[in-house]
């Protein structure tokens, strides 16, 4: 039995997808990022930051999605998934998937200003506008990448791009994607693949997203 | 020749240290924070998102401190400071080795706030407050494992290490830390390691906090 702990729309759903691609099933248990559940007592022993994902799986518990990607990856090598110590495409593996994080953390930034802040007196213009333009930065590099291929490792998809691919969900509410011609045909490429439908069709709507972009006024 | 793209008193100390522990010696190429270097389109060919560090080594450029960790312990195996794809502590050092990345953009955060703003008025206070106070909680997982063990992992001193113990160059200028004292034992017993002493040595002196302390306001 693998069990997932989820929250619908966040970085869990990396797992989620990767599990998707293996072909394997897991029970999901939910949570609300609002409701206090994730700094519950008995979460925090999951999870001890308190963050989604956590991972149910082969008699232990794991949390952090980079770590969960990598196990997942090494542990499941049959689906070539992963690229293991002395692959070629070693470093840059690793560099995508680390990389997936920097970005995942502006998001996280902009999500809490934007939608978790209970009063948008609490927001600072100057960090909205700072975190905004760092996201969008880090799509320049990848947009040169996919100009000369279909993922983000030369050889093909791989947990690289479930762990970045994810930032797609979100990043869309913070940068507009039109001068990333690229970037937007790899988003597409990636939500056509069945395990990412049938990802998606579990992980559940999002519910924090009030608007469909997040403009950051000029200043 | 490794070369290290290097910032004093950032991430790109968790590879100096790194390389220290290895015995391998690197040419360092310093940049300020500050003086838009990290921003000039020769330093993002070596890393894309205008991080530190970049690393050269093997006849490639390597991004990301926590890919970079990983590349060199695996390359580098007989120095034991990595645990390959299936051994006993394997998914435990990938834990902590991105646990401590989570760690670190909190602190980036705090020092983005506290520091890189050329005018207070810029800050949030309500963001202060959750980003400090997350970053304590992320010190209450630490303090129970090091309860038990000298480093973070039962079996000793690893790349997870390096790279979670770089954080507390930094975390203590935000969140006091009488209140874990395993915790304290352990930045000691890191703080006393010949190969972080060499470190410190090189890594050149911090110039960006004023004072010792930032106290979040009550609110």
């Amino acid at each position: 039995m693998i069990r997932l702990h989820h929250v619908a729309f966040s970085r869990s759903f990396r797992v989620l997808w990767l599990l998707k691609e293996m072909g394997l099933d897991c029970e999901l248990v939910r949570y609300s990022i609002t409701d206090g559940s994730l700094r519950r007592p008995d979460y925090l022993e999951l999870s001890p930051a308190g963050r989604v994902p956590a991972l149910e799986i082969d008699g232990k518990v794991l949390f952090e999605s980079g770590a969960i990607t990598e196990y997942l990856c090494e542990t499941r090598a049959e689906h070539g998934l992963g690229r293991s110590p002395g692959h070629a495409e070693r470093s840059t593996y690793l560099e995508w998937l680390h990389y997936a994080e920097t970005m995942a953390h502006l998001i996280a930034n902009l999500n809490l200003q934007w939608v978790f802040l209970r009063d948008p007196s609490m927001r600072s213009p100057t960090l909205l506008r700072i975190e905004a333009k760092r996201l969008a930065n880090t799509l320049k590099p990848l947009e040169k990448v996919l100009a000369e291929q279909d993922y983000l490792l030369p050889s093909g998809f791989s947990g690289a791009d479930t762990m970045l691919g994810y930032n797609f969900l979100a990043a869309p509410y913070f940068v507009r994607f039109d001068k990333f011609p690229n970037l937007c045909r790899y988003v597409d490429r990636i939500a056509a693949r069945p395990a990412y439908l049938a990802a998606r069709a579990v992980d559940g709507k999002q519910t924090f997203y009030a608007q469909d972009f997040y403009e950051v006024a000029d200043g």
